[in-house]
């Protein structure tokens, strides 16, 4: 089975502290790994929770808030110092962000490999990174200060190849892969097999996690992330705050929960607690009491979807 | 008797690791908060131990590399949101460092207080910091790019009065202030009656305190610290290692307790450490058995001098 969990790294909000550190968590996608934001000691988390860096395909910026990135800098110095990594690294950002990161890289950091940082419409949905097999897109967000969600999607699978029809039209095995990418198959003597008859599609349902983080309380934002298996909502304040919530552009556990029932997503995970709370106890009893399949994350709980 | 108190928060280098921070130390001088160094990390040290910023006077950076400055933003940003200073800040820093630091302060930092960046000259020694009870001096040290120590050290106490002799003077009580600051006493007649029979010297030593991080093996760095009660000095490698040392502008373990020899300081205590080494076994030995009072620094140790 293939391979799709998140590891969290920071689940609280605004500064570090003796229970929470801020915002970061790695997303490893058949041992290709994502870092989504990166607060202060972000780093000690990934020499602390033995997350191999060596497969770092990119990190995801959600926005311009320190307890969002500012373990940036002095990550991708270590990267330098401690992996010698050659590869580019490539960095996606509110485009408000690009000029100062790329200001501290030149100033702080001597690194071995290159770093390109992009900066992102966080108004807009794109895809922002592909390979062969997933996409992540982001997610625009409402927040004090520009800022997007990032939707982790594998792509759907090949069709599988009907080995007794290929049989049957006396197919070479050099076909096979058109066939399975989808193409008919034209036989010596020109007539044309239609892929369907060739192939049945596969039935495997294609894995997602959205990472929503920050937000106000955004109706919107469930038709985005639609049917996702995990979605991480941020659930700073308990309901009874949510003037406070709304005021400081963060979300409530009864909205975050309100937003995966919305969303017909499979599992809410919540984080990014304000530091007034001692524990998670009331926030993820309120999120429950909305959307059942609820965890409260902490640092380094690893979720598989 | 006096407080002067030295908590260390990160006795590594390089990079923040599962056994050891990067530099920082709290200065503790009669409840006066001096802060050295700000690697990553250093605010969740000093709420770890537990340590009062309110009492914060002024931060001294000694380089600008990552493993001493890149806890610095996120620190005075927490300072804002957490402590809500409303007092301007004074931290002093290399010249080169000024204006990157003022460039994120101002891109990264929304804060009630004012920061006031000091730009100084490492290349001469100068008082940077002076109040009624101590200084602080910077030391020119040895390293890859500008930087220097720091010598904290009280000031003399003033004279003692001698009460008999005031009372055969029928000197009024509103003169003993400037004569405990030297001053002669002149008589209603008109008669001049030196300082030296109306006061004894205090005979309280002061303290002072060298901090020598990063430094590459410097003789003539004694001559500055001569007589210190403890001396910090970097011991980044052990004494095989000297080479690689020089070559990185650091020092060894046995060069670190040179200095202090040299310098006749009372103490010293060890720390940079390479993350090469498993513990401080070696680097301690070697240091003591070149100067015997020697402590190798670990987080969260207190030294009292």
């Amino acid at each position: 089975m293939a391979k799709f969990e998140i590891t969290m790294l920071g689940c609280g909000s605004g500064i570090p502290t003796a229970k929470h550190m801020t915002s970061a968590q790695i997303v490893n996608i058949n041992e290709r790994l994502f870092l989504v934001d990166c607060g202060e000691g972000t780093q000690t988390q990934i020499w602390k929770y033995r997350v191999k860096l060596t497969n770092l395909d990119a990190i995801f910026i959600s926005h311009m808030h320190g307890d969002h990135f500012f373990g940036l800098i002095p990550l991708l110095s270590s990267i330098g110092l401690m992996l010698a990594r050659t590869e580019d690294l490539h960095i996606y950002m509110p485009i408000v962000m690009v000029e100062p990161i790329q200001y501290d890289l030149d100033k702080y950091c001597y690194l071995p490999y290159k770093v390109i940082l992009h900066g992102i419409d966080t108004t807009a949905r794109e895809v922002l990174y592909e390979n062969s097999t997933m996409t992540v897109e982001s997610i625009p967000l409402e927040h004090k200060t520009p800022c997007m969600g990032f939707l982790f999607k594998e792509k759907p699978k090949a069709n599988i190849l009907l080995p007794e029809k290929c049989k049957e039209y006396g197919i070479n095995c050099t076909e096979f892969r058109k066939i399975k990418e989808g193409a008919d198959y034209i036989t010596p003597d020109g007539r044309t097999i239609p892929n369907s008859e060739l192939t049945k599609p596969s039935d495997y349902i294609p894995k997602s996690y959205a990472y929503c983080s920050d937000t106000s309380y955004c109706p919107a934002l469930a038709e985005q992330i639609h049917g996702v298996d995990l979605l991480y909502h941020e659930a700073t304040f308990v309901e009874s705050e949510k003037d406070m919530a709304a005021t400081a552009g963060h979300s409530t556990a009864s909205q975050a929960a309100d937003i995966a029932l919305r969303a017909n997503a499979k599992q809410l995970a919540i984080g990014h607690y304000s530091i007034r709370y001692n524990d998670e106890d009331e926030l993820l009893a309120e999120a429950k009491s909305v959307f059942s399949n609820t965890v409260a994350t902490q640092e380094g709980m690893v979720i598989s979807i």
